[in-house]
Order: C-alpha cells, then structure tokens, then sequence
C-alpha cells in the first residue's frame, strides 16, 4: 500500500525517483583521557584536510552551475579552516588535556560559536553559523562518519528532508536531483522559491514526509498538486508518468508562446513580466519570454559584503539590465531592507516587530546619503534603455513627495554636470501597505505607476507575519478583502491614465489570474518560469467573462468561495 | 530668561509648582578587602531592614490610594527581601571574602538578575527586574544615598524625569504631585496613560526636559497645549494662572454636563462610553457620566498571577460591571493576549512580529477550553444587565463565525442546564484589522455591532509599531485613509440597522470627534476623564456641517491637511 501526503505544491512538475533520505550524522562526542595525543592530532589533521578539500570542489561546482554568489558561501567557509586561532586552540587543547580530537574540536568549535552568537550583530552571528556547519563537517570525519553532500549524489533521486538550507540548494545538481518534499515551508519559504528557480518539481510543509519514507523506496513528488506519494503502486507510477509527460507536452506548448504577446480570447492585452534579483537573472527572463523585468530587486546588490556598494558599482548593474532588455520596460525598486532582510554593516537597532519598523523607504529618507547614490546610479543607467523607479513601502503621500523631490534634486545636478539622464523616467511605488491602496485615488494624481506587492499587502491587510507558521491560516491572496484592495487600486490609476503592475507571489498564482484579469491588471510580474504557463493561460480566458467573475468575487465572504467560484467557471 | 519647551500632551490640565528631579541615585561600588566583617554585616541587615520597612509603608499606602492591583507588586519586592537564598549568599560572600556589603550585595544581586534574565520564561524574567528594584533600594542604604521615594513628597511640586515607570505613577500622591514632564514617552505610553487616570496634568516627550530644569526651579506643565514652561517670567505666570483658572472653569462647566445625554446643536443624538480595565473603574465611568461601558478590557483578570482565573472569579467579575451600570450598556472584549500583553503561565513561543502573530481571538479559537470558561461567565453573567459581547482581533467572517458558534454551544449547554441566561446579548466584534475593515458590508450581515479600535487599526493600516519611535511619524490617526476606512464601517452598519462605536484613543481626541460625529459614529467610547470635555464639544458642534466637513476630509491628501480643516472650520 502507497501512502500519500499532501503538503504545498511549491514547484511544478512530476519527480519519480528513488528517496534519498536527508539527514543530520550522528555526531554525539565522548571525552576520553590518556589518548595517544600524537595520533589524535593527525587525525584531526587529516580530518581538516579531508574537508578543506571537499569545500574546494563543491566551491568549485557551485561557481560554474549557479554563479559566483552562491559559491561565496563556501569560500567564508574554507576561510574558518584557516583560521589559525581556532585551529591552533583544538591543537593545544589535545595536547595540554590529552584529550581525544572529537572531544577538543566539540569544546573549542562550541566555546566560537557562542562567541560569535552572543554579539550584538548580525554579521558575526552569521560567522557562528559558518563555523557551526563547517565544524559538523570535520566532526564527521574525525568520527567516520559519511557526511551526507547533496553535491555528490551521482544518481536520479528524489530528496527528502525536514527542510533545505541556502546552502543545501546551493549544491543541488538538477540532472541527478530530480525533485524534493520538505516537512515544513511554505510557498514562500526560500527552498520553495529555490525550486521554481532551478525548475526542480517539489512539494513542502509535508509535516511528516521523512517520518514516512524508508531509505530507497520510490517517491513522486507532485509538484503541480502537492502531493507525495510514497512506494506508490504500479497503478500510480503509471498514472503519474502519464501526468509527467502531460506536463511535458504542456511546457513543450508554452514554450511556443514565448515570442507571442499576452492576448485574451476577446483581444485584452496585459504584460507579462520577470521579478529578478542580479544581472544574472536576465537569461531565464529571455528565455522564459517576459515581456518586461517587473521587479528589479536591488538588495542583492547590498547583501553578502561589508560596505555599502558604490555608485559606479550600483550604476554598472543597473545599465547592463537596462541595456540587455533593450529598449523594454525595467521597474527597478530601491532598497528595500529592514524587516527580514538585514545588512549587519548598518548595525541598525533591533525592533520588536521588524516587519512594522524602520524599513525600505522609511530608512532611505532618513539616511539619504545612502538613498542619493543609488538615485544617482539609476539616473545615469535610464539613459540606456527603458528604466522605471519604483519606491517600496510607501504609506503617505508625503512620503512618496519626499523621495520624489530628493530624485528631482540628484537629477538636476547630474544634468548641470553634462551627464546623460533620460527625461521620460517614469516613478513609481509599491503599493504594499493598506494606507496606500485605500488612499489611491490621492496618490494616482502624482505617481506614474502602481505595481502591488501583494506579499506584504496580504501581510498587512490581516495583520499576520507571513513567516509565522501558527498564523498562516490568514494568508489569504483569494480573500474579498484584497480583491477589494486591489479594484479600489486598478480603477484609481486607470481614472488618471495611469498604469498597475502586480509584483508579488500572487500574479502568477493561476486562481488569481482569471481575477486579476478581471480586475483589469495592466502588469504581471511574477518568477520568470511562471511567464508561460500565464500567458497561455490568459489567452484562453475571455477578459469579460473573468470580469463578470471578478465582480462577483468582491461580493463573496471568504477566500475559500472565492477560489470555489473560480474553480467552477473555469477549470471545469 | 524662560526656556519653552515642546511635548505631548498627555492629560489635561495647568500644573504650576516647584521642579522635583527626579534621578537615578549614583549607586557605584568598589571593591575592598580586609574589611571589618562583623561591621559589614550589620551595615547590610540594618538596610535590609530599613528597606522592608519602606516598602511596607509603601505597599500599604498604594492599596488605600490605588487599589490590591497596584500594591501587589511591592509584595513581590518584599519577598525578595525575605529569600534566604539570596539574603544567605550574600552574608556569606561578605564573611568567606573578606569584602566590603556594597560589593558583595552587587556581585550576588547580578548574579540572580542575570540568571533569572537567561530563562526562557516571562515570570522568571519579571523576577529579575524585582531583584534589580529592591537591590537598589538596599543599595543606596548601604551607601548612604538618597533613595527618591515619589511616595514621600510631601509639598507641592511638578516632577521632572527621563520617564515615570509603573511602580513610579503607583506612588503617585495626587495632593503633591501637581504634574509631571518627561523626556521620552507617547500619547499611548503607560505614563501618559496613568496621568490621565489620576487627572494629573502630564506633558511627555519633552526630549531634554530633565537636562533644561535646575533643581527647584519653578515649572508650568501645560498638559492642555503639551507645553513646558522653565522658570517662567512673571507675566508667563500670570498668563498661566489664568489658564488654569478657565480650565476650572471650563471643568466645573464640563461637571454640569454629568446626567445630560449627548445630543449636537441640530438634534443628533450619540452615545458616550467609558473603557474600563477593572471593576473598580465603575466609580469613574460614573462620576464622569459616560452613558455605557464600551470596552471593558478582561486582560487584566489573567495578569500578575500564575494561573488561569476560574468561571468563578470572572463571573464575579463581569457581574458587578453588569450588574452596577444597571441596565445601561457594558461591552465586554473576550481575552485578547499576546502582542505586547503576556501571560507567562501559558508558555507560548516568542515571535518575531508579536504585533503580527498568534494572539487573541487566533490564540483563543485554538486553545478553545480557556475561551469556553470565559464564555460561560460572560453568559451567566448576562442574566444581570446588559452585557454584550465583543470579540478582539476578528480578520476573517470564518473565524467570526467559529467564534460564535463555540458562544453558541455553551450557551445551550448553560440553558439545558437551568442557568439562566439572557436571550437579548448581543455579539459584536471589534474591527482593528484592515481586512475586516474592506470587508465590513459582508461582516455586517452577520455581527450585531461593531467597535473600531483605532490604535491597532492605525498602526496595521499603515504598517508602522506604535510602539517604535522611528516610525511614529506614521501614527496618522486624521489620515484620510483611516477615514474612509471608519466610513466604510460606519455605512456597512448602518446599510443593515446595527450600530458602530470606537473604543480607541481616536474616540475623545478633539480633532477627531467633529470628524467621527459628522461620518455618523454612534457610539464613542474612551477614557473615563474624557467623556464630559467629548459632550461639551459635541453639543456645541452641528452634525450636518460636521456631516460635510467630514466628506470634504475623506478626499484630502495627507493628515496634515486634514487636521487644518478641522481646526480652520471648529476651533477658530
């Protein structure tokens, strides 16, 4: 008997493979006295050196399949087994104790880590992290014990675990890693968004997925229904095969719509574009077919290093975007940090509720030195195509007449200094924060666009923290509330011949398409993958039917009404 | 030379009187060896004694002034004192060490707050900051400094300080203490709040008024306009004089409005309600006239102690308020914990945004046995008077609905029973939640009320911590977009024959009254001291102009512009 759970479709696709069970070593340390202290520290050099070299080639690995970016991690984490002090402790203390290498290793690595944790800062709690894995890694080696390398898995699987880390994703191979199913996460947790990224199928928040699955039993993972089916029976595997090459003919269909424009039956014509996060993503917008990039994510730019970026530095990013789209619409948003997304080298205070605080633009204006160099940098790039500025986490139009004016002043002065700045910028803002959307008449007078970052919108509006599991419950996307939201924002900006994007997990999300279309959504930014499957959804949808829908779906009472009647209209 | 400065004004009134300081005593220790032992340890146990017969007075004097509530927390101060195990190590260390009792008592008291502050559990770490009070206390004995008692002030004065803790505003003696100006604090903080409860004039957020006022110096707290005068000219003190004086005036104006209903100049008729905490605010809601209790916060029958409250205690409870306001209205919030309110004893898990995570109605909906013993009381309690019951925190029609439907079980199970009942309770809901708000025509349909609770709904509409000062700009109460969103509640109500009240601080701000009277609110509920300045203004105000004032305010483009309108129409 096959058992089947079902979780959060988190990435599309059929994987059928066998599990390979993801788990932690047991690395349980004895102290043993009178040890041979000669042999103990050449085993624990040896351990060293056995690491270091793996760290190299998944460094290695990682740099060619996924960029330089992803393969910094590694690089801090060699860097820890360089790290004379710690090293050299573990060395005195095997021979000052006569103390076995597992024990020494264990005491020191321990005594670091609640060093580095105890600081007030961010960066060097990370650094405890790094030494917390790298420390595991030697550990399992001094013990004999296989440390389990996603790197290294040499045949087709399907992984299964509690949850995966950065640094798990990181060295996932997709030709070997076929799909994975996670017991907790949800759609929005970074494995899941990780997986549509890599276009790895995966299903998350299983609850009890590793509980449930032995060691090399077959599992499919259904990332288009959330579903894992575990040992399935032949009648399964042959019924999910069938579904694997369904979905194969399907993306082999949409992927004849990738120079075609977004068009529905009755001739309504939206954009589709690309949320992207660095230069780099450029290449799966292209191929994917997106219209436009919707959301350029600028804090990459200031995350994973030690200073703030220049502004040659920001300006080189932000052109080759701009430039590569070649002459297409590029939104790039402006810093958008605070709440979860930190940069240690600010060292601002911590919050009681960081995602109520001092974030994005409410930082940008106070620290506008900071806030002109990037300004300064996206001036100078709009010259080399189609940009558009976009401020995140706007709440009040004096806000947003701020950050405008501050924009006006850099501008003026690059234009007194001969530098080339387009005069056809449009500015934008997120909407995101509930003042925004109710008061949108107001602000469509002034701003040139909305794009509506239904994230933190959601968020918001049901006042629950979208990363806490035990409110979950109340991310609604379906909800009359936010259909509500979004119409009083759509009708403001069409009012004043102005434009709105959507820019959060919600514009690709096929229930809310058919609504949002109805709704009369000009944008839909959304992961580069989800572009075609919307297109060709979208170009079988007539836009006044889904607009007769969406009118009704205002007056519904709950989300799950909702998402009923746009099942029944149009997935029949 | 006079110095003015600027604050909030936190409660009404002219304070005129001599400047008290009121400072944290230099309580610096150094260590000394080869001390005369015996010597020490007396010197510690005669300050140990003194210090108990202190807070004995002081405990004693809280409960006659202030209640049970209020004394209690000098209980736990003088148990401190009674721990051998804290008391012991500290004899001991100052024999075994040969050190100095300033040292030794320092060295044992951190050790205790420290350990106490490492455990993971809110009643552990409450107990720290008792350790941290009353080691102080012995401490400055020891050394020979003056421990500043607010209790024994004993000629008239205006306080001076960085800010007023709790167990500071409990000593409070109202015959003395004339007012008080602080550096820091918030309309909302528990300062602010607590001088509005005393009536003492208050101004708060002053920023530098402890570093501007020299000892004894003369000061004017106006807490009408949230000004502070230093050392004031002689004209200034006449001006001031005068000021009080029409504020006397205008109070014994106010007091002739006690048994009058709330009616404006053109024959509409509103209700004015108190909010209450504990029964033992009944005396006020009276003396003040207020027509209704519209909130009656239950919190704090769960707080300050170790368990749950019995069926019992809060039967008793609800039936006094009920059974007391004989037959006029009383609304009774359901628990709402969590956020910023803890209850140690049930052990939940810290959150990241506590503002945006499991508490009230969420946490009661799943740890449904502690809801349903508070149902029952409420129930049983109904058959006194005329209770009606609010939930907090409703985002969602379903969870309005589990809400009810768990009311609705114990309800039958009381009348199976025999208990009486009663038939006419109505169940409303408080609307603080901006997805309740959008969604308000659908909620009307199956509430009997709402309440609009303006401080939560504030601060989620636009994503801002009322508590966290960087981002308090954003506490935007005349913002045209809380005004729509009150009108949007308002109509829905109305559209379906119930009614709409406001139990935030929104409901007895004088810019907001003619705004909330003109949108049609029937029910404004605030602080007891608040009610008869709110009907004076009202009855002075004409609701079909407020009426068009109002429309005009919910087109307006900032707060700002708002509060002009206001005041350029009313208050010329």
């Amino acid at each position: 008997m096959s058992t089947t759970l079902t979780g959060i479709a988190a990435s599309a696709g059929i994987a059928i493979a066998k599990a390979f069970r993801y788990e932690e070593p047991d690395l349980t340390v004895e102290k043993k006295s009178g040890v041979n202290v000669e042999q103990e520290i050449a085993d624990f050099d040896a351990a060293l050196a056995t690491s270091k070299d793996e760290l190299k080639v998944i460094k290695e690995k990682t740099r060619q399949d996924m960029g330089d970016d992803h393969a910094e991690i590694f690089e801090a984490h060699l860097l820890v087994l360089s790290d004379p002090e710690l090293v050299d402790a573990i060395r005195t203390k095997i021979k000052d104790e006569d103390v076995n290498a597992s024990f020494a290793l264990k005491e020191i690595s321990d005594q670091f880590i609640s060093m580095f944790e105890s600081m007030d800062n961010e960066y060097m709690k990370e650094r405890a992290a790094d030494i917390r894995d790298v420390s595991k890694r030697v550990l399992a080696h001094i013990l004999g014990q296989d440390i389990v390398s996603l790197a290294e898995i040499n045949e087709e699987v399907v992984i299964v675990g509690e949850d995966l880390t950065p640094s798990d994703t990181a060295q996932l191979n997709k030709e070997f890693v076929l799909g994975f199913a996670t017991n907790i996460g949800g759609r929005t947790s970074h494995s899941a968004i990780m997986a549509r990224s890599l276009e790895i199928p995966a299903v998350v928040g299983t609850k009890t997925v590793t509980h449930d699955t032995a060691k090399d039993v077959m599992v499919i993972v259904d990332g288009l229904d959330g579903k894992v089916i575990i040992d399935p029976t032949d009648a399964e595997l042959s019924e999910y095969r069938q579904k694997a090459d369904d979905f194969e003919a399907q993306k082999r269909e949409w992927a004849k719509l990738v120079n075609e424009p977004t068009v529905s039956t009755d001739g309504h014509k939206v954009e589709l574009a690309a949320n992207i996060g660095t230069p780099n993503d450029l290449e799966g917008v292209k191929n994917n077919g997106a219209e436009a990039v919707g959301l350029y994510r600028t804090e990459f730019l200031y995350m994973g290093r030690d200073e703030l970026p220049t502004e040659e530095e920001q300006f080189t990013a932000y052109k080759k975007v701009v430039a590569d789209m070649d002459g297409k619409p590029v939104v790039i948003r402006t810093l958008d940090i605070g709440g979860d997304k930190e940069l240690p080298y600010l060292d601002l205070p911590e919050e009681m509720n960081p995602f109520l605080g001092f974030r994005a633009i409410r930082l940008c204006l106070e620290m506008d030195d900071m806030f002109r160099v990037q300004l300064r940098a996206l001036l100078r790039a709009s010259a080399f195509g189609n940009l558009k500025i976009m401020f995140p986490m706007i709440a009040t139009l004096t806000e947003f007449r701020e950050a405008k004016a501050i924009l006006e002043e850099e501008k003026q002065k690059l234009v007194k200094d001969g530098v080339d700045v387009s005069d056809k910028i449009e500015v934008g803002i997120m909407v995101e924060i509930p003042s925004t959307a109710v008061m949108a008449k107001q602000f469509a007078k002034e701003v040139d666009f909305f794009s509506i970052g239904t994230n933190d919108l959601i968020q918001y509006t049901f006042a629950a923290d979208r990363m806490n599991e035990r409110v979950s419950y109340l991310y609604q996307p379906y909800s009359p509330a936010i259909l509500n939201l979004v119409k009083i924002i759509i009708d403001a900006s069409h009012a004043e011949g102005k434009w709105t994007g959507m820019c959060g997990e919600m514009a690709g999300d096929s229930i809310a398409i058919p609504l949002l279309l109805g709704l009369g959504l000009d944008e839909f930014s959304m992961s580069a993958t989800s572009v075609l499957p919307a297109r060709s959804q979208i170009s079988k949808l007539s836009q006044s039917e889904a607009a007769e829908v969406a009118e009704k779906a205002l007056t519904l009472q709950t989300a799950e009404e909702v998402q009923e009647l746009v099942e029944s209209t149009f997935m029949k």
